[in-house]
């Protein structure tokens, strides 16, 4: 199987662990780096506690290519990510020049008081990451990529870091749907499964209309492999006298 | 404050680190554990492979008083999340007696096939957790629980297991929303927040018709420390010649 580079995800917030948010951001990160071959290998949802993110930032830098954060980096007490990303690293964090020279140039004169000031603060050796929408910035320790919570600007965030990431192969998806349950479906996809070990086929069970049906998703780099499981998958619906509902390769 | 028992939520599924599903589970485990006053530590997201939950689990169930799982309980070959809770503990596992009774009740006559046999595979020293859906049993092994991927089956499970579960002292979340930009509301928020260490308050920014707002958020265990917050914040929007757009207690 061709190799693809690894990451990791760190959702920083309370407000995602207390239920209060339901988190968008590991989805798009997914997507977007998913486009270029970087596969996530694991997600992290931690608090607004320092110990706790510096302990997921070690665990997972060492684990995987990259680290993308979300979370934790505006102007208010409880924007603690840059400070944790610090001591996780050892290293200092004051505020940049070159930071607080991008959010004088965004506010009014007199406008970039201590608070927004806060937003300068990058921890020693780090690599700003622009932030088209609303200037403050992220940054980049190592292989750790911090970006803000809010998702309409890791969206843009991310967009602009993808030409400068090392990506690898690109996994293609080919879902087929179709009405029948999963348990008469299963020793014949795991046949394919067994052939085709460079495929990683998942089953999804769903109730339509009171019928139950799955949603067989293949996953692969390999193309010619993934054709050949999909075929077989279509063959194996059809033995089973069901007919497919919906296929989609995305 | 008052102590509360603490859970990690695992959350397990290529799809989820595809970012071709959205996980649903976290936050109606949060608000239902929140309920009895089990708070979230932690959540995780890993793939479909044996070594990632067992280690996953290994280090969540000694850092938290409760676990619980979501995903890969089903007949197909993808679900191997029983066999890598018995790996993470060291037991064995096969078929449970009581398991596959409850799935032969089930199930017409002669239709309780090898894939849904698979279901009734339980590890050694597992309590049942009962699905009055679908009936295909989740498990407690020690202090982690196991459920299915299905948010309405992790629903009704869920709910069928609080009353077991030892709670402690519910945490109440007071938000109020004003459109003050977060940097203008930060030095007073920051001077509550130093003053009331038994509330955490966070700031959560939004944009909305064009203008910059905050949704303020304090969450305590302590009720009237959290008036206490609330009112000095009602002050603090007020100070700031803005007013509050909504509020709310839940």
């Amino acid at each position: 199987m061709t190799t693809q580079p690894t990451a990791a995800i760190l959702l920083i917030g309370d407000e995602l662990l207390s239920g209060r948010t339901k988190d968008a951001n590991l989805s798009c990160l997914a997507l977007k780096l998913g486009s270029i071959g970087i596969e996530i290998k694991e997600a992290r949802v931690v608090p607004d506690e320092e110990d706790e993110i510096a302990a997921a930032v070690n665990g997972l830098h060492v684990k995987c290519d990259y680290v993308f954060t979300t979370g934790g980096i505006g102007p208010t007490h409880d924007d603690i990510t840059a400070d944790s990303i610090a001591k996780a690293f050892g290293v200092s964090i004051g505020i940049r020049e070159d930071a607080r020279a991008i959010l004088e140039a965004h506010y009014p004169t007199g406008e970039l008081n201590c608070s927004r000031l806060r937003m300068a603060r990058i921890p020693e050796g780090a690599e700003l990451i622009l932030n088209p929408v609303s200037k403050a910035p992220g940054f980049r320790l190592e292989n750790v990529y911090v970006l803000p919570g809010i998702p309409l600007l890791v969206e843009v965030m991310v967009d602009g870091l993808l030409e400068r990431l090392q990506g690898g192969a690109v996994a293609l998806t080919h879902s087929i749907a179709a009405f029948v349950p999963e348990s008469h479906v299963a020793p014949g996809l795991e046949a394919i499964q067994n052939d085709l070990p460079q495929v990683r086929i998942g089953s999804y069970p769903f109730l339509r209309d009171g019928k139950a049906g799955a949603n067989l998703v293949c996953r692969s780099t390999d193309e010619a492999a993934l054709d050949a499981a999909a075929a077989r998958i279509r063959a194996l619906i059809a033995s089973l006298g069901a007919k497919v509902e919906a296929e989609e390769r995305t």
